[in-house]
């Protein structure tokens, strides 16, 4: 039977020298191994209690939604700064050169809500790290942390000590 | 009994004034609104023979990667430029100022396939039209292209006349 890491495709050398890119549209146009992914990351989810899924844009959205939709949860889009309509909350994080902001809106989340946030992928963290403080700014707690790769070269756990995190498929480099 | 619409927060004057915007993170962040709205979507899909959804980041993939997992097709992912790793085609379409530009693998459709294109909102059609155009080129049959809302006032279905189009909820001004 096919794994998850079967339907991956990676790339040498993209975006730049050195790095081994982990393409994920090689899982999604694939039926089998679109349905293997998200059946793999919700088995990750059994026995968890949770109200919504936290993904951001945009593969966020793309393994985060029929999560969601299947477990007959809500999905609260973060998206980067200026896209959302209503009054938001932002967080800033540092990319290798420069910064980035996310947004989520301030009535996304209710106090006491229990959250679990999805993503395609972790590297360093600085991502799941903005939203997780999100989250919490607006009461929420953050019960789980679901990702479908991980490059474990580049310890993104670190960043999320504390937090119950899982990964589907795991790579040692970066 | 509730209806999609009734999760649509409608904001005046964004992002510009006499805009009505159509705001659906409000359907997707309930359990409810969010379930409705695949099913909705779904629906309009009963009968079609396809083979693999196509949708345009990032509110393409909201709605699009559902439906694929629910009806067990692939998901193809449209990119704005130089966003995806591998081989791609290109297309330009006009925005009120200046052009955008979108790609997708060319791998990602066969010839010969049925396609369904899903997004969350039709309003003067140039991404939709883009995106058919990719599809053709590569071969593809646009079988049904479906959306969550439209601004009929916009015409957009003037640019996809000939091919089969569905919203579930159809506003009528702009």
């Amino acid at each position: 039977m096919k794994k998850v890491e079967d339907y991956i495709k990676t790339i040498p050398d993209y975006p730049q020298p050195g790095i081994m890119f982990r393409d994920i549209t090689t899982v999604v146009q694939d039926p089998d191994g679109l349905k293997l992914a998200i059946d793999e990351m919700q088995r990750q989810l059994e026995g968890i209690d949770f109200d919504v899924v936290v993904g951001a844009e945009s593969r966020g959205f793309v393994f985060g939604m029929p999560i969601a939709y299947n477990m007959h949860k809500g999905f609260v889009m973060v998206r980067k700064k200026g896209k959302l309509p209503r009054e938001t909350i932002e967080q800033s994080y540092d990319l290798e050169y420069g910064q980035a902001t996310v947004e989520m809106h301030k009535d996304s989340i209710k106090p006491g809500q229990k959250v679990v946030i999805v993503d395609d992928l972790i590297a360093t963290g600085g991502t799941i790290e903005a939203i997780v403080k999100m989250v919490e700014s607006l009461g929420g707690e953050v019960v789980h942390i679901s990702f479908l790769l991980e490059l474990a070269g580049l310890n993104g756990r670190e960043k999320l000590k504390g937090y119950d995190v899982s990964s589907v498929v795991s790579y040692e480099g970066k």
